[in-house]
């Protein structure tokens, strides 16, 4: 607890982008998200007070991070399993938990679990079988890292004759998918589950660059059906905060692909799109709140990812005045980053009533800022 | 500008609530708000990353301060009007001006200036002619500090025979009024002036305790004449940033109460209530970027203040958790402040379809988080 306001203590490891917005939500909740950062220049410690500087892989860091925290979370998943361990057996609260985390952090471990829980999942094997598994369900094969991977990092599409990486591989049939499709949930520790409306996520190489929501067109029963799967999951894997299911719609119906437990780039639209935004359920989640509205603000919105476009031309300040003179009710969001091409330096969210019109907007301002034309 | 991020600096002068929440909406705009705070647990040093720690009434500690912005600006109106000069003979970029600033600090000057204007304004004398006015226009009078009220201090009712408190005042005649009303524009250094809906301030004690947006019942008429009260103000006063202009509305129609030039209490509402809040407003403002789309989300806000209660009962965490179950689309603000009674330690804010509803759930949830029951 901060004595000085009487109010918990939520400890965030990892400074990007999640952890600056997951700050922004925490201060009208009356916190300040305590940050460890990778570098005094990450995204969140640009922008928080209790900044720690430090390495997620050091346990000795992360022990003295977590002192005075009500509760420890996450801004990505690549804390080792044993020290999140190590932490809740020093009597941290943790959320999500080892054990609930390694779902988001192991792909293979995640098959298995799911199917053993009978989700429906793409075909797949360990990469040791990939050339059997390939000649049973067709060419090419999809191989993934087990661990690691991101943004269309550590996912290969693989021929017969070609070679697998040199890293622990999973290998999955190429499902024929008409789109992919996000259910985002929040759980408590009391076991509360909130759903936000499903939402399609359009991918480029691999990179999310819009979210569409509520994803358009989208069967009611398919909808519950999503938002279902996605609580069961969240309650069966015993997840604390934000549970996002990615998932392809094909002609049968849905398959999950990834799991992911962390505010997530499909739910960035909840800023201004739902009651409550994500970053905001994510932190009355880990802290046994109960959870917020997640309905809609508006019948259509629309979020694209802003990427680093090249280096020179018009500046980002000069980019952002010609996007407000032209489109007065988009909103922006800027991650604080170094732009890099093909990095997310930012996301811009558009509402309205009508998706098609949204959709340009969202769109339309992305590339504005991104390549200031 | 911030080299880190190619974004401009604002520096905002005071370190209370409005600081706090203009910081959370610079961090979408990719900034960190450098905030000049009294004391490190000032409710926005609680939260803020760039936080110097100083007098607002020293010229040395604003000079310090100030170097390195792009633009400074204030969360209070008690910096020094000379001071303000100071800074703008040194190449700060300040907003407001001294000389837009001087009738939000000065109430004897903003009556003359208004009555210059042709503007409507209650009838006023200096305190010195009290006894002519009040014999003229009716006791009591309302006396009036000239300079530094706010919240109900520096406000009397005085009748004949009482004496005058020993500051310099101005007296006002009792204004039969049926409601106050609050009409909040933005005014950038282009001359850019965004209007929000006139709202409905309800008082208790002199102190505001709710806001209506829109005010219930206003007619069409009425409303637009108040933003263009308020518009005229802004481009007459050279105001940049915001202006909230308090009124009262009569039977005979509107009247100019007060000024004031910064994010104001009557646009805490804008936060969920509005596609652009107030304090993302103010600093495209004073930016002169382009201003933000001002339209509802809602058909109906409902804002109440949270005022402190008594020490003692039920945790302020504990009232949270309650508030939280019973209305899971209610947003709270806290604002990081020790409680003390009456202080105004956060706000909530309801939307939905009905103005009664909303209203009730607002005052419910201000009332629980601030008795505990």
């Amino acid at each position: 607890m901060d004595t000085r306001t009487g109010l918990p203590v939520v400890g965030m490891v990892g400074g990007g982008q999640l952890a600056r917005m997951t700050h922004q939500a925490a201060i009208s909740l009356g916190q300040s998200l305590r940050i460890l950062a990778a570098a005094p220049d990450d995204g969140a410690a640009l922008v928080a007070a209790d900044v720690h500087i430090g390495d997620h892989a050091d346990l000795d860091a992360l022990r003295a991070f977590a002192k005075g925290c009500d509760v420890v979370t996450f801004d990505h998943e690549h804390v080792p399993s044993g020290h999140i361990e190590a932490l809740a057996a020093d009597g941290v609260t943790v959320a999500p938990s080892a054990a609930a985390l390694r779902y988001a952090q192991d792909k293979r471990a995640m098959r298995e679990r799911l199917g053993e829980l009978g989700v429906p999942i793409p075909r797949w094997a360990p990469g040791a079988s990939m050339r059997a598994f390939g000649d049973r369900h067709g060419w090419p094969v999809v191989a993934k890292a087990v661990r690691g991977g991101y943004d269309g990092r550590g996912v290969w599409i693989v021929e017969r004759d070609e070679p697998l990486p040199d890293v622990e591989t999973i290998v999955e049939e190429r499902v024929p998918l008409r789109r992919e499709l996000s259910a985002l949930v929040a759980r408590s520790p009391f076991g509360q589950v909130a759903a936000y409306p499903v939402v399609e996520t359009v991918q480029r190489d691999g990179i999310c660059v819009e979210v569409l929501a509520p994803a358009p067109g989208l069967n009611a029963d398919r909808a519950v059906e999503a938002q279902q799967l996605a609580i069961r999951l969240a309650t069966e894997l015993g997840v604390v905060g934000l549970l996002a299911v990615e998932l392809f719609e094909t002609a049968e119906g849905l398959l999950v692909n990834e799991l992911a437990m962390r505010p997530h780039n499909s739910g960035h639209w909840s800023i201004e799109g739902a009651r409550t935004s994500q970053f905001e359920q994510h932190l009355r989640a880990v802290l046994d709140y109960p959870m917020g509205d997640t309905g809609l603000t508006a019948p259509a919105v629309a979020m694209a990812n802003v990427l680093g476009g090249e280096p020179g031309g018009i500046s980002i300040d000069e980019r952002l005045h010609h996007l407000f003179a032209s489109d007065p009710g988009v909103k922006v969001h800027f991650y604080g980053k170094q732009v890099r091409p093909g990095r997310k330096i930012g996301h811009v969210t558009a509402l309205g009533e009508d998706m098609t019109e949204v959709r340009e907007r969202a769109r339309r301002a992305a590339r504005w800022l991104q390549e200031g034309r």
